[in-house]
């Protein structure tokens, strides 16, 4: 950031004289008489960022409809019985999407809690022996494995499988195209790779991968299948295109978050409020559907492997921490302690953004390195976390078993609260309990509820510790792997220190601390609040927490966006994805959409029966994806028979390279009959984005040529005035989910052009227009 | 309907060759060298809806910010310290919502649970005595006082009190501001009358008018007390708008959901799915802040009433079904009485909505008849409702009571599941139980669970029918009324009832039966999914029956919807209020803006000086609220001298009337400086909507003097070309909320005016549309 500080405070003194000149003019007083002001410096956009671990070209989607000729075409012939096939595949999908997750999730919960338990099973054993050296070698060799299964299938074969996903579909669904990032091979490896890093023991969920999953799901269910063998069924058509995969692709998250935490209303309300941007009462209603179907399909398997038909996978497997039977009673004076947690975790939690944030500024430079510096990343983590987990227990003084207990003390299976790990018999490990099991069953034991003698307070604080430097060093890494459970590892650690030390003061329990420490941090952390709390809800089944546990969320957000943006904003911002904030900056209303459009390289457009040589030239010299198109004409109104010109619409290149591909050109100068259009083009193949304009032959002869482009142009734009204020040309781009913006001027003359320039998503990001309007971060500072 | 039917065939019959024409001519082939077709029928706007019970004239809502000059000037100024002050008004206004609608909620139900417990003792007492008539002339004297006082209010000082409110709230969110609603006489009427109604046993719930009562208070604090008396707090100017208005009145709503239902996340969204037209992530988090203030102060006086400090008030009050103790078991089998119950619950819902439809429409009738025609019709459902509550258990054969229940058997107090009625020792009257008692009382009995014997099917079977028939007659008297309780108690019955029929087929409890039942109708009728499914887990406490209660609300809503919009869409269409709908529908997109701004009168627009005389004829004239304002000059860039004209923006009515009360004329024809109006206007006072243009006298040389509408004009008003579709245009409209669209040409010439037409919400709703448009009804049918 630094660098970037000098760079402006440069560019400012630059600019100084120019400011001063700015700031005379007044942009309303008489702009008609007036030179416009040409800058120095233009708007750049930078197509590039961060995908998963990789650096990618990066697009825009298309959420506006286009309505074209072709486009109304199909859509007037569209019969009755296509409507239906299409409501019918549209929930026929949101359908699936709950089924395979629910599955898939069902499968990576079956694999790790076996894995992971045969695993710790035979630990256990050799700790009985006392063979602690070769249970270390055992314990520090399988994780070694899992993790480079997972690390190496990540390095090779699906760099976008790494993380958790969810910034790069917050992206996709605000409009930005992340390339590879739902494919099929991404698919495969999340789910293997997010099985070997969770069952190594490594301090990561699978909540995040889930969603991921969840969305790969749907997007391949939405297209048919993997890029290169995609069924081309007739129905599935209706859903080439972006509108129609961003809502799957909603579905699929919610789904993810639902299956993670079996908490349906609590994955809608996650996809409602952290990832999407655009909602519609319609989709809230079929992402629900889609989490109901998860809901039963984990049902069904749990209720299955209840009959112990799935190995090691009981109950577990999901956190669920079911305080349902413990009376929560809390008076006027408990609000203190909760204050407390609330504040604590919003510190603590804007803490760890920041310091993630430089963990993984370091690690993107150690991961440029090359593969394998990244492998050796993962690797040396992974060690790390194994010889951590095995050798602190050591440190741990053995507790006597409380007999007053139900419980089974010690335990020597692969779950129970009372580990024995290393002690004589009636005496328990507390710290093993807490570092060597699943990091599921971890959580579930720190929550355990009237137990308050069981942990020691040494024992919670070097948990505590352990995961804040784990959760900081491992997330960054190239596996999958989500934030949520580190986050409520590190929570629940400090909730329970805090009961620890409050003991005197209050009667809210101490697994009830570990709770609100958790949800604390992650407010603190993640900044949500509803759906945390519906999650939070879901999870403990118990409502009577509910006025606490919002108060905890309210406080603990409330501190955190104090200091510093959410986390998932952090690595959007580091990942460089152009995401499009809901709220404008206040500078914005400062500046006119005229003023940006006079920075940018003049506007490039076609007339509406064009020359071919033109359009390649265009396509070739150019980035551009859209061109306005223009018509001469005579206004009859007036009667005057003044030349006029007329804005037709905006044409896409794909568009424009499938007229150059399928050769559609005309020997004379002339516009095209309905037919003609349709018998070359169906809307099918107009909504295919492939092509590049270095793949199309095009013979000199034909360069002569012409191309009608009136049926393939987008008549409906959406334009802005040039006197429109970014702040007001912002929240139209974002609410109505543009692709461009055209600039039209405010004045009616002849010889004008009817546009002047075109916005995109780049244009309007806040740090894109400061770099050429530094004057403005003055007001900002204001 | 018919009527509309019959008129739209004639006017298809008698367009049939102006659609040949229309249909001829291709919008995009050559507009420029055609006329423009004029029609005979101009698109009519009609500014009156019915308001509460009241034809009142309505208007739009300025949700757009207006960026004029001062505005610009004001927002400049603003300090870093003012901002802050809005930002702690903001959250203080959220959190006095939150206590103040908790609070009135609790005194509703003390007073409640109080009147209507000591009504029905008494009552209870002369049973015993075997004094059944003087029961009788009691118990409906006691009713048809109470109903006399909630509808002598509502009849005469606030109409706009009567009914549940819900529909007007959701018009003013979608941007309809209705008259007289948020008052402080509404308030208080809503309170009382409330109170009344619902103390007098009608089949009414409290929940509508909570939600009125919430978005009240939200109002009144925002404006700073009742209309006459307001408090003109400098920190309070911020929220003299209608954003922050909006804002604030969602709050409200999610208040009062909250404090009918004690349901703090469900109460949030239900003002999210079914309210709110526009929302943002931070109005979520705001909304849920005040529900939980909400939820705290219920807890706290539930806690205090529990120390028996509140009279009869207990427990009860808030309807609570904790099931949390009951094993919910069901398998595979179940799905099949869940799903008849879903399929049911769809078509009853419907056809309540359908009857429900009908009833209002006669309603109407009478009710325009004048005010003692209302009060009769409020008092005659009174007595009605009272002869049957008190007679028909008479019919109910006594049941021996079931020992090995460890409930008090039969009861004589307030509330109790077992009323001995005219029952002898050892016996209780079922039917009593369910009608003799408060409406709250009611469901919690009939929620019971694992008191299968408990109802016999013939009781049941005589409350379904009775309800029924309450429930259609009841709502459309000038009382406060809502809607949720008839229909849970309509649900619910029809719930166990279905329950006593699949005993031998099913595990599921009869209670549960119920609560499904009711979940189902409200699902059927109201048409939400997400948010009923959140309040009825927060009032059930049970997370277990989530994934029930999921499957029985999407299929009740799927089956209904398939039948008839939702009971709230057909009380909106019915009161004529201008909702636009989030989806455009299909025929929008073969028509342009262009077109309909054809069949609208000329635009009438301002030059940037402009003369009074010309402002003041224009204001009288029309009923225009937006005026474009136009400035000549000379386009610098072309180089070419020609004549151009330039759009300067819009400017509203209320801002011209300002102009003209404070007399802000120039003797010459000049523009003035920012000083000159700063030294006369401020924000503040262009935020006020009030004057008239009646009002204002100009003398006969002040109308040739001039005014500079610079300053005051919005600089940055949304604008559309003439070929934008009518689907996108509305889209544009709703998603940023405008008050005026403006059309612009699509082509550049000179001497063309910069604005052909100004589009508002009543010119896009498709029922206006299709009355100027007929043949589009044709490709409707398709």
């Amino acid at each position: 950031m630094s660098e970037e500080s000098s760079l402006l405070k440069e560019s400012i003194s630059m600019n100084d004289t120019m400011v001063e000149e700015v700031e005379e003019r007044d942009p309303e007083s008489n702009p008609l008489n007036e030179p416009l002001l040409k800058r120095n410096r233009t708007l750049s956009s930078n197509p590039l960022a961060l995908v998963g671990a990789k650096v990618s070209y990066i697009e825009s989607l298309d959420y506006e409809i286009n309505e074209n000729d072709l486009f109304k075409q199909d859509w007037r012939s569209r019969s009755r019985a296509q409507v239906l096939q299409y409501i019918f595949c549209k929930w026929s999908l949101a359908f699936l999407v709950g089924l395979l997750t629910g599955i898939i999730a069902t499968l990576i919960n079956l694999s790790v809690e076996n894995i992971a338990g045969y695993k710790l099973l035979a630990v256990v054993n050799f700790i009985q022996n006392e063979r602690y050296l070769t249970g270390f070698l055992y314990f520090t060799g399988a994780n070694f494995i899992l993790t480079f299964v997972a690390s190496i299938l990540c390095v090779c074969f699906a760099p976008t499988a790494a993380g958790p996903g969810i910034p790069e579909i917050k992206a996709y669904l605000n409009g930005v195209d992340t390339p590879n990032m739902y494919g099929a091979t991404t698919l495969f490896v999340k789910i293997i790779g997010s099985i070997g890093a969770v069952s190594a023991g490594l301090d990561l969920g699978k909540e995040g991968p889930l969603v991921h999953i969840g969305s790969c799901i749907a997007s391949l269910l939405g297209q048919g299948g993997p890029d290169n063998y995609r069924i081309k069924w007739r129905w599935l058509r209706y859903f080439n295109n972006d509108r129609d995969r961003r809502d799957l692709i909603t579905c699929g998250a919610s789904s993810g978050v639902c299956a993670a935490f079996r908490a349906p209303v609590g994955g809608v309300l996650f996809a409602l409020e952290e990832v999407a941007t655009w909602w519609r009462s319609a989709l809230l209603w079929r992402t629900f559907f889609s989490t109901a179907v998860v809901v039963v399909v984990l049902r069904a398997t749990i209720e299955l492997c209840h009959k112990g038909k799935c190995g090691l996978f009981g109950e577990g497997g999901l956190i669920m921490f079911d305080v349902s039977d413990v009376t929560v009673t809390y008076n006027v004076m408990d609000v203190i302690p909760v204050v407390i947690i609330g504040v604590l975790g919003g510190v603590l939690g804007s803490l760890y953004n920041y310091l993630l944030h430089k963990v993984l500024r370091l690690y993107n430079l150690i991961n440029q390195k090359g593969k394998i510096y990244k492998l050796l990343l993962s690797l040396s983590v992974a060690l790390v976390t194994s010889i951590c987990q095995y050798c602190l227990p050591f440190l741990a003084k053995c507790t006597p078993c409380d007999s007053s207990l139900s419980e089974v003390c010690p335990t020597n299976g692969r779950s129970g609260n009372f580990k024995q790990f290393n002690c004589p018999n009636g005496y328990y490990n507390d710290l093993a309990t807490l570092l060597l099991t699943t990091n599921d069953d971890a959580v579930r034991n720190i929550f355990s509820t009237n137990t308050p003698l069981e942990y020691q307070p040494s024992s919670i604080l070097i948990f505590f510790a352990l995961y804040c430097i784990l959760g900081l060093i491992t997330f960054g890494i190239s596996v999958p792997s989500g934030l949520f459970l580190p986050i409520i590892l590190m929570g629940s650690g400090y909730g329970r220190l805090l009961g620890i030390l409050m003991r005197p003061y209050t009667n809210i329990d101490q697994g009830l601390f570990a709770v609100l420490g958790a949800a604390s941090l992650m407010a603190g952390s993640m900044r949500m609040t509803v759906s945390l709390c519906v999650i939070f809800l879901e999870l403990t089944n118990n409502l009577l927490l509910l006025p606490i546990t919002m108060i905890v969320l309210l406080i603990a957000k409330t501190v955190g966006d104090s200091f510093n943006p959410s986390i998932y904003e952090i690595i959007l911002h580091l990942k460089g994805l152009p995401f499009m904030d809901a709220n404008p900056e206040p500078w914005m209303r400062n500046l006119t959409v005229g003023e940006l459009v006079d920075v940018k390289p003049a506007v490039i457009s076609f007339r509406g029966v064009e020359k071919v040589a033109n359009i390649v030239n265009a396509l070739k010299n150019t980035t551009h994806n859209g061109f306005p198109v223009m018509d001469g004409g005579v206004v009859p109104t007036t009667g005057v028979a003044s030349e006029a010109t007329e804005l037709h619409g905006i044409i896409l290149r794909a568009h424009l390279i499938q007229v150059l591909k399928k050769k559609w050109f005309l020997k004379e100068k002339r516009r095209t009959e309905d037919w003609e259009v349709r018998e070359k083009f169906t809307w099918v193949e107009l909504a295919e984005r492939e092509g590049n304009i270095e793949d199309v032959a095009v013979t000199k002869e034909e360069m002569e040529m012409f191309v009608d482009l009136h049926p393939l142009t987008n008549t409906t734009p959406f334009t802005v005035l040039e006197s429109m204020s970014v702040a007001k040309a912002l929240v139209l781009f974002r609410q109505v989910g543009l692709r461009h913006m055209l600039v039209v001027p405010k004045y009616q003359a002849s010889g004008v052009s009817p546009v002047i320039g075109i916005l995109t998503r780049q244009d309007l990001l806040a740090y894109n227009i400061l770099t050429v309007f530094p004057h403005l971060t003055k007001s900002k500072r204001k």
